[in-house]
């Protein structure tokens, strides 16, 4: 059977998430009627990275296995047609049988964007976080740095987060975290081998806090080392965020 | 009475354009119904720039007159509170009485965004326009750079412009052309003292056909020397165009 990686660009606004469920727009269950329609077979698709209801992706991946012959380009040409507007693949190849594009995975990269503005923007308003007031970039960089490497990111886990429960738990390695600026845009990139569900919303929003002087370095390194969900404050919005990159080992 | 002048974001997707209209969401009806509300009289608004439906504004600018004594930062967050989200009175100034935002303009800048990939983009969908194969930019900045200066653009006129039936006709003075890329993203921007309807979205879908090679540059340059509507073909999509800037003399 072969096996088939794709990579995905998708607007999540109008998405209630990227798994499949009993009921609205998943980008899995698009993917999986989309292949039904063009294969004429049941197919099982595996995401690399789950994404929540309104978060973006410009690099999903996401793998299947398939007994169709059809050509690589047939196969995305195809997919895109039947894809809605709201999604598209990017590119698509064929990996090795064993492959799966979850498991697999070692770094993932997620960017989130934030809009500096006590005024609203319209176009930035699906994309982005509007934040207002002055922000401290160096506290924000400061705070970001005490999260690389290998840490219990419990305070961070989403509530009702399974991963207490599995062998790792929650403990990550985030291998570089960094935010940069260009006014009145600002953004933080996240990169780990995995995250916790809804981790990356709640340290953009315990970030903020920090850079708008709500809490202090002391306070923003005591939530993290307190490997408590309830220590943090409330998650940033989804629609800031964006699944960036999937990364392989064997895999470009 | 005092006379105010707004500067305005908007995203145009789900606008019929700026000016009022018998049916339909418009960018005056919204601000003359919100002020309105506020002030709870009638209020007749005026737009700098006109803009197609699905053309957008990061600076466009309006002015009106009132009896109202609201403080000005009392008149920003209430209309911002009785606007839609998808349009935003981003500051607001007093301006003297004889003030006009449409015939007092000097320069309007347009910005139209490119999407140059094979593939669409969801997440550059209702930003830009998607244009396949690569883009000869050394072509289409050869191009740019003969439309600078004050020229007949009856070539790119829209259709049923009135602009033939006024004094000026359809001579406009275009001050800067120019292009930019960061690949796939490729933008051109054109300031003028005033544009016809359509003109820079007729000037932009025949720029692409520059690049793409389709025209070359004689061809190019025949076409704006034609000061024929039937020679150039199809306007570039409205999704891709935003009103960046509206400069006057005498007002910041």
């Amino acid at each position: 059977m072969r096996n088939v990686l794709l990579d995905l660009e998708y607007d999540g606004t109008d998405f209630r998430g990227s798994q499949i469920q009993a009921a609205g727009r998943t980008i899995q269950g698009e993917l999986e009627r989309a292949l039904r329609q063009l294969t004429q077979q049941d197919t099982r698709v595996t995401l690399a990275g789950r994404t929540d209801a309104g978060v973006h992706a410009r690099g999903q991946r996401a793998n299947f296995r398939t007994l169709s012959g059809l050509p690589l380009a047939t196969l995305q040409r195809g997919l895109n047609a039947l894809l809605p507007p709201d999604m598209a693949v990017r590119r698509v190849q064929e990996v090795a049988e064993g492959f799966h594009a979850r498991f697999d995975a070692r770094l993932r990269v997620y960017r989130y964007t934030l809009y500096n503005s006590a005024i609203r923007s319209p176009l930035a308003r699906r994309y982005a976080w509007q934040v207002p007031g002055p922000l401290d970039g160096d506290a924000m960089a400061a705070g970001l740095a005490l999260l690389v490497g290998r840490h219990d990111f419990a305070s961070y886990a989403g509530a009702g987060d399974g991963a207490a429960g599995r062998p790792r738990g929650t403990v990550r390695t985030i291998h570089t975290a960094r935010c940069w600026a260009e006014w009145p845009w600002l953004w933080v990139e996240l990169a780990a081998d995995s995250f916790l569900r809804h981790m990356v919303r709640n340290v953009v929003g315990e970030l903020v806090r920090l850079g708008q002087g709500t809490i202090d370095l002391a306070g923003f390194r005591a939530t993290g080392e307190a490997r408590d969900r309830a220590r943090a404050g409330a998650p940033a919005p989804p629609q800031g965020l964006c699944l960036e990159r999937v990364e392989y080992d064997d895999v470009v």
